[in-house]
C-alpha cells in the first residue's frame, strides 16, 4: 500500500470529518497523512481530541476509529500547509471553507462537502457516473485562478438522490418540471448541536435553511453541459420542499418528473437499471454496482432498510407510477445523505479524479 | 339539556369510537343514548367492554372516557335498532359499514367515517365550511332509496387538509394541477394492530394502500358542484404521494398548486384568512374561529405544535411561496386526522345538518 | 385581582422561565410585573426577544404566552432591583443563580429551580404537602445572613417523584433502603441545545451527570426533621441510576423500597391515597386533589397518557408488588419534571408562603 | 462444506426463525435443509412464503435472505419428520413448542427459543461459556425420557445479559441480592403484530407480562450447579422490573448486586476482563472474543451503539460503580436480546454441544 495518495482530512472532528475517517480507513488507493481541525484541537492526537473532559467519545461513526487514525497528530486549519500530501478532503463549514480551501488549492487537489465555491463558474460539482465530463472544468479552473491545484465540492446531500435518478430518464427522455418533497434525516444537520431532540420528537419541521434554493440550482448545473468556460444549465425547472424528519441517517424523496418524452413503466425502470455500467468498467474501489436501485415492492424503499444499498453509496427507488399532472412519473427515493451524499460520494469522486490523472 | 338529540355510536370500542365519545361527552346537542359494536363486546357496559383479560384499559384518548358512557350497555351492531335515537354516528370499517349503515338509513340519519358509500353519486361527502349546498343531494337520496334517514360519509382524513386549503383558492383564483405528498400520523392507520414500531422507529413507509386514489378522488367531488341528481366533479387534478411517518397524530402535507388566475402571496393569505366567515356565523358548537389558520413563522406549521390548533378543528398552514414549475404556489399545511379529519368533523356536519332540519 | 402579589421572573427567556410564565397567565394569587433575563434580550418586550432572527418564535410550551407577558420589558438579570415586587421566581443556571439570588433575597422571597443553594444548612427545600415545617429554616435563615427575604429552591426534578411517593410511606412504615432507577425526559435538559436528536433517537444515554448524586442527597433532607438551626436528614439510604431516554416530558421511575415495618399492599395503597389531604384543605390554587395518584392498570404508569394527571401536578404510581430483596415493596412512578418537578411546583410553593404570611 | 450437520430450522417465517436463517446462511458447521412453519406457509419455498398478497416482502432481518434459502419449500410443523436432519432450532411460541418439540427429541436435538421446557428438572438452559457443565442435564434428560435426542433451551433474552455479567462476579466474590430494572427492545416482543407504535411513541410501557418472574428464576437456575439429576438454583435472590422503552433492538439494564465478597471496582473489572477466556480456547465460529465488554467511557454503554458489540455477542458494560445499599456495585448494561439473546445465542450452543459430541 505504499503507493498510496498520501491525502488530508480537514475539520476531521467534525461528524463530515469523522466520516471521512471511517471511509478512508484500509482505502487501496488513498492514505490519510495529515489532520486539521479548529486551533481548539490543534496539537492533540485524534483519539485524544475526540474525548471531552468527561472522558466520553466524541466519535460519531458506527465504524471504529481506526488506530492510525487515532494516532494521528492534529493541526491547525488555518495553518496546515499542502507539504506531503496530494489532496484536501475538506468537511469545515462554508465560510471556513471560503478562507482555507483557496489555500491548498494552489498547489493540490481540494475535495469538498462544503458549498462555498459550488456555484462559481469555472467549479465543477461532481455527481458519480452523470457528469464525469465537467472535469474539463478542473483545467478551465487552473487556468482562471493560476493553481496547480483546483477545488471541487461535491453537491448538496439533497440533491444527490434527486439528480441521480434524473439524469439516466434526462438522458433517455428529457425531463421537463420537476417537484419533490424531501424528508431529511437529522444527520444532515450535523451535531454542534444539530437537530434538537425536543424539536423533532413526534414532530416535523417543515423548514431547512437554504436547501431548496440549492437543491433547486445545483441539479440543473450537474446535469448541464460543458460549453465553454463553463456548464450550461440543464433545461429542467425543479421546485421543491424540504423537511427535516425524527430519521437518523438517509434522505427520502417524493418526486413528480415531467417526461418530455412518453415513456412507458417499464421504459424508465429500464433505464435506471442500466445507469451506472460504464462506471462499473472504471472498477473504483467505492462504487456501487448500481447507482440506482430499483425496488419492485410496493412497501419500498423504506429509509431504514434502504439507506445502506451497496455500503449507502446506492439510490433506491421504488413506488414508480405515471404521473399524470406533469405529464411523466412520480416515484419515492432513499439515499443515504453521509455516504454517497457527502464523505463517501467524495472519496469515489477523488478516486474517479486519481485515475485520470486530475489528482 | 333534555332536548338534546338522541343518538347512537356504532363501532364504539374502536378507535374511531372512541374518538366520537370523547368528543361527544357534555354536548350541547347531541346525546349518546345507544352504543354498538361487535358480537364480543355486545352485552357488556362500555367500561367493562373497554377492559381487557388483564384489567387493562383499551380506551385510547387522551380525554377521559365520561362515567354516562361508560355506563351504556353495549349492542351488537348487526342487532341494533333505530329505536329512540335520531342519528347514527358509525364508526367502522368499509365492509361493515356497506351492511348495516343502510339498515339506519331507511329510518334515520348516518353520519359515518367509513368510505363505504363516499363515491355514490346522491351521496354528499360534506367537508365543514366547504360545501353545505351538497345537502341538496339528501333529497336526492332520500327519492333514490325510499329511505326517511340518509348517509352521510365523511372524506378521509388526508383530504380535509388539502381539499379545506384549496377551497377558497379555488373560488377565489380557480386551481388547476395540484401535486400533494404527505406525511401521515399512526392514528390514522387505527390500533388494531396499527402501525407496528419496529416497522416505524427512524422509518419512513413510503405507501399507504388506497390513500392516494381516494385523496386524488374526493378533492374533486367535495369541491364541485351539484348538478341535478349528483356532483359535478371540479376541474381540478390531483397527484399525490401518501407516506406514514413516526408521528402520533396530525397529518402533514406538502402542497404544489397550479392558480388559473395569477395572485400575489398576499392575496392568497387574505383568502385563507378571510375563509370560513360564513360558518362562524351558525354559531355551531364544534366549529374553529378559523377553518384555515395561518402561520408566518418559517418553522410552522409542526405537527406537533401545530395538530391542535382550535381543538384540533383548524387546517394549519405555513410555509407559503410561489411555485413556478405549476404556476401558482406552495405550501406545507397541518390538519388534525382524528378531530376535523374524523369524528369532530362528522360532529360538526351533524350539528350543521340539526341547524338545518335534516336530522 | 388588584390585590395580586407582584412578582418577576428572573431566566424569563429560557424554558424554565417560559414555564413559569405559561403556569403564571391568569394567576390568582400571583401576577407577573418584571421579567429579567440575560444581557442579550434585555431591553426587549418578552415577546420580541423571543423572536429569533429569522422570525421563528422561541417560545416552547404548549399554552400560548399571554398578551400581557409578550408586552412586559425585559431587563438584564443583574440589574433588575427588586422595586415594586414582593417575590422573584428564579430560573437561572446554577452559578448565575448563586450571584444574583443572594441580591434579591436580602428584600424578598427568591424560589427557585436552581440547585446553588439547595445543601446549605439554612435552606429549606419544599416538597409540596411533604416538609411545610421546613418553614422554620425562614426564619434561621433571615437571621443568619441579615435578610428580609430568603432563598427556596426546589428540588431536582427527578427528586420529586421518588420523595413525594416514598414521604406517606416512611412517615406509616419507615422507609429504609431506596434503589431506584430512571428514565427521564427530553425537558430535564433543556433546550440550548439540550439532548441532541442523533444521540438519543432509538436509544438510552445512561448517565446524567451530578443527577444521581442529587437525588441520593436530597431526599434524605426533604424527609428529615428540622432540629435546631437546620434538618437532620432522614434515617434512609438511597442508590440510583439515571438515565435519559427518547421521551419528551415526564420522568419515569422504577423504585425498590425498604419497608422497617411489614405493610401489605392494601396498607400502602390506603397510605397513598390519604396522602395529601391537609393541602387541600388550604385550598391553593395549584395543589393537586391527589399528590400521589395510584392507578391499578397493570400496564400503567405510562408517561405519555400520565404525566398530565392534574395539570402534571400529582405523582402516578402504580405496578405496586413486594420487593423480597429488600423487604418492602417495588413500584413504578411517573411524576412531571417540569411541572410539580420545576415551575408549577415552585408556584405551588409560593402559593403556601403567602398564605402563611412568609412573602 | 459437505461434511456440516444438516438442521432445520421450525417456526421459519416469524421474527426469531427468520433470525436463525440470517446467522446460519453460510455456517462452517451448520447447514439448513429443511424448514417448518403454519399450515398457511407449507407448501410454498420460503421466499415465496415470505411475499404477502400485495407482493410486500416479510423478511424482517438486516441480512439480505440467501438463496438457498429462499428457495427451501417450507413444510407444515405438525408434520416435519426428523429424517435428513440431527437438529431442530425451534423458533415457536410457547405453546406450540410444547406440542411439537418432544416430537423431534425422540430422535434429534432441539435447540430451542421457547420457554415450554425450560423450567423442567431435567432440561439445562445454557448460557454460553457459563455452565457448560450443565450439559450433564442431557444424559439424565435422555434416560429419563427415553430420547435418543433432547430440548435445550435458551434463557429469556432479558435474563442473557444479567446472567452474564453476574455468573463470573458469582464465581469471584459470591454475589447475593440482585435489583434490576431492564428498558427493553421492541424486537423482543416479536413482528405480529408486536409492539404498536401508538403505544410507544414518547412512552414506556412499564410492564411486560411474565417477564419478571422469568429473570427472577433462570438466573438462579442458570448460575447453579449441578446436582445429581437436576440443577440446585444458585443462592443468589433476584427482583426485577422490565419495561418497554422506543428502541429497535437490544435491552439495556440498570443493575445493583450485593457482592458477599467486598471488592474494588478494579477487580469486578478484571473479572469481567477475563471471563471468557476458556470459550475462546475451543475456537467455536460465534464466539464472541469478549463475553462481557467493559466500556469505561462513562455515557456508555448506549444500546444502539453497543448492541451490536462482536455481532451482538458480547455483553457491554459500563458506569461501574460502587453500590452502598446492597453492599456491591451498580452498573448498565447492553446485551443484543435477538442475537446472544436469542438466535445466535442459540447457534453457539449448537456449536459447542456438536463439539462435544452431543449432536
Amino acid at each position: 500500500m505504499s503507493s498510496r495518495i498520501p491525502v488530508a482530512v480537514v475539520g476531521a472532528t467534525g461528524l463530515a470529518g469523522q466520516q471521512f475517517l471511517a471511509s478512508l480507513a484500509a482505502h487501496p488507493m488513498l492514505e490519510v497523512k495529515k489532520l486539521a481541525a479548529s486551533a481548539r484541537s490543534a496539537g492533540k492526537k485524534l483519539g485524544a481530541a475526540l474525548r471531552d473532559d468527561k472522558g466520553s467519545s466524541r466519535w460519531l461513526c458506527s465504524e471504529a476509529l481506526s488506530p492510525e487514525h487515532a494516532e494521528l497528530l492534529v493541526e491547525d486549519s488555518a495553518n496546515m500547509t499542502s507539504d506531503g500530501i496530494k489532496l484536501v478532503f475538506s468537511a469545515v463549514e462554508a465560510d471556513v471553507a471560503r478562507e482555507i480551501e483557496p489555500k491548498f488549492a494552489k498547489d493540490i487537489a481540494v475535495i469538498s462537502t462544503a458549498s462555498a465555491y459550488r456555484y462559481e463558474n469555472d467549479v465543477p460539482v461532481f455527481l458519480p457516473g452523470v457528469n464525469w465530463d465537467h472535469a474539463a472544468l478542473i483545467d478551465v479552473q487552473r487556468k482562471n485562478r493560476g493553481w496547480k491545484g483546483f477545488i471541487s465540492p461535491g453537491p448538496n446531500c439533497t440533491t444527490v438522490g434527486l439528480a441521480m435518478t434524473l439524469a439516466p430518464l434526462h438522458a433517455a427522455f428529457g425531463v421537463g418540471r420537476v417537484i419533490m418533497t424531501s424528508m431529511q434525516a437529522l444527520s444532515g444537520a450535523g451535531r454542534s448541536p444539530g437537530v434538537s431532540a425536543m424539536d423533532i420528537l413526534d414532530n416535523i419541521v417543515p423548514y431547512i435553511p437554504k436547501e431548496e434554493e440549492k437543491v433547486e440550482k445545483e441539479t440543473l448545473k450537474i446535469l448541464g453541459k460543458v460549453s465553454g468556460a463553463g456548464i450550461t444549465p440543464a433545461d429542467l425547472k425543479v421546485s421543491c420542499t424540504c423537511t427535516r424528519v425524527n430519521v437518523l441517517e438517509g434522505h427520502t424523496e417524493s418526486v413528480f418528473a415531467e417526461l418530455k418524452r412518453k415513456a412507458s413503466l417499464d421504459e424508465v425502470k429500464a433505464v435506471w437499471r442500466d445507469f451506472g455500467a460504464e462506471l462499473q468498467k472504471l472498477k473504483l474501489p467505492s462504487a456501487p454496482k448500481q447507482l440506482v436501485s430499483l425496488n419492485e415492492d410496493p412497501f419500498r424503499p423504506q429509509v431504514r432498510l434502504d439507506r445502506d444499498a451497496e455500503g449507502g453509496m446506492s439510490t433506491v427507488v421504488g413506488r414508480l407510477r405515471e404521473d399524470p399532472v406533469l405529464g411523466g412519473v412520480k416515484y419515492m427515493l432513499v439515499s443515504h445523505n453521509t455516504r454517497m451524499g457527502a464523505a463517501k460520494g467524495a472519496i469515489l469522486v477523488a478516486e474517479y479524479l486519481a485515475t485520470k490523472g486530475y489528482i
